[in-house]
């Protein structure tokens, strides 16, 4: 049995919503925030001043003090970061769902990946408990300091491959910003009626909600579920003049319908 | 100025998910009911068991001692009901929210629509406050203690026509069903790469929670919202196996993009 040294100060690079409230956290249990850097300079003050950290001039001119480097940037910044980061053999992560481990160079030997599977906004409160963390490191030691920092901040943890990770993404995706594009599309529909979008928010949170007890499969309810022929013609009518709409909805219907009802 | 008199005894006609929990509650709430009419028989008598009521052996032998009927069945059960219900001059309303007002025939002056916007199940409690009641009738009146009704169980009525009704209902089906559908399309795809749903669940659960302050369209995040080419071409190039969930991803991909970004 191996005890894992945990991680007692980080340096955040990148000072957006997830660096935010992730700097924030940290500071607040206790480690040390050592540098911010972020190429928005004001951001990156605004942070260290909330977190007591000092703010870095440039990825070079990074201070080598951190046990942690945390990348938490849009996804397309990060491998000039990797480029330019002047620590290949210190610990590392990125905080990307869709981009693999392998962004990092092999000479970066304590590289990895500390996805936490939320969205995040600077001006709202996070909620860090039961949010998943999602793990991947290039060695053992690596994963287990990870998986404690993890532990730490939210209690729950997952290790998987960059494959999984790019999974667990798309199911993201799926979930969250498609189903906040029905949302939105229920939104505008509703308007053009004269109803207000307000009519459907107990239902989608009740909808959400449901989760907690039943899996998806078995919480399906509906026209296309429970085979409506008549009310599903008509709602394909309604959308007559919103052909974009009218396809989805036939679609949906198609896959709740051609999936076997759970038990 | 008016004084609407009050519903004070109802019966009910359905002893399904949502007669059930209604049923329940309008007794709760210091309402009698009268009578709880079902074809199957043990659910009536279970619903009237619980809320002191008689149990009606037929539509026909209802009583017409309560102030007010709720027919409460599946939509394709209410054109029996209508024809073989013997009071159309007493205060009738259906619950459905793809069904019209006129489903009653002209015969019926007292003919409403209660309809509460939100999915119920039997097995789990309501949060009643707060639903939205939809709510039509033939007069002034009707609608009147309908509305009473409707703000004495929820707080929260909307007068509405037939048709924006059926509009609330097309919205009900995106936001809930086809929600619900994206969620077990994710539940599959993770499941296929060893990954469990419950990662998704606090990512499912904010996204719905974030609605209550800001409006879907501006809450609108990922790859397409931002025109991330790189991992959208990768999400579909993953989807390769799973054309109908391809087919979604690329028609809802173009849809968020296509739609100007709320300011």
């Amino acid at each position: 049995m191996s005890t894992t040294h945990a991680i007692t100060s980080v340096s955040l690079i990148g000072a957006g919503n997830l660096a935010w409230h992730l700097g924030r956290e940290l500071h607040h249990l206790g480690l040390r925030i050592v540098e911010v850097y972020s190429p928005t300079a004001e951001h990156a003050t605004a942070l260290a001043d909330l977190t007591g950290a000092a703010v870095a001039g440039s990825i070079e001119q990074l201070s080598a003090e951190a046990e942690l480097y945390i990348i938490a940037v849009k996804d397309d910044a990060i491998p000039d970061i990797i480029r330019r980061f002047p620590f290949p053999d210190k610990a590392v992560v990125h905080t990307s769902g869709s981009q693999p481990l392998d962004l990092f160079p092999s000479a970066f030997t304590r590289a990895g990946v500390w996805y936490p599977l939320q969205s995040f906004r600077k001006e709202k409160p996070v909620h860090w408990m039961g949010i998943p963390v999602c793990i991947e490191a290039r060695d053992e030691q690596m994963a287990d300091q990870l998986e404690s920092l993890g532990r730490l901040i939210t209690g729950t943890t997952y290790r998987m491959s960059s494959a999984q990770r790019a999974w667990a993404h798309l199911g993201a995706v799926m979930v969250s910003n498609f189903s906040n594009a029905l949302y939105t599309g229920a939104d505008d529909l509703l308007r053009e009626q004269g109803l207000s979008f307000s009519l459907l928010l107990p239902l989608i949170l009740e909808t959400a909600a449901r989760l907690r007890e039943l899996p998806p499969a078995q919480a399906q309810t509906g026209p296309a579920r429970r085979n409506d022929e008549a009310v599903i013609r008509r709602h394909l009518d309604m959308l007559q003049g919103h052909p974009e709409w009218q396809e989805i909805y036939s679609r949906l219907t198609e896959i709740i319908r051609s999936r076997p009802a759970a038990e």
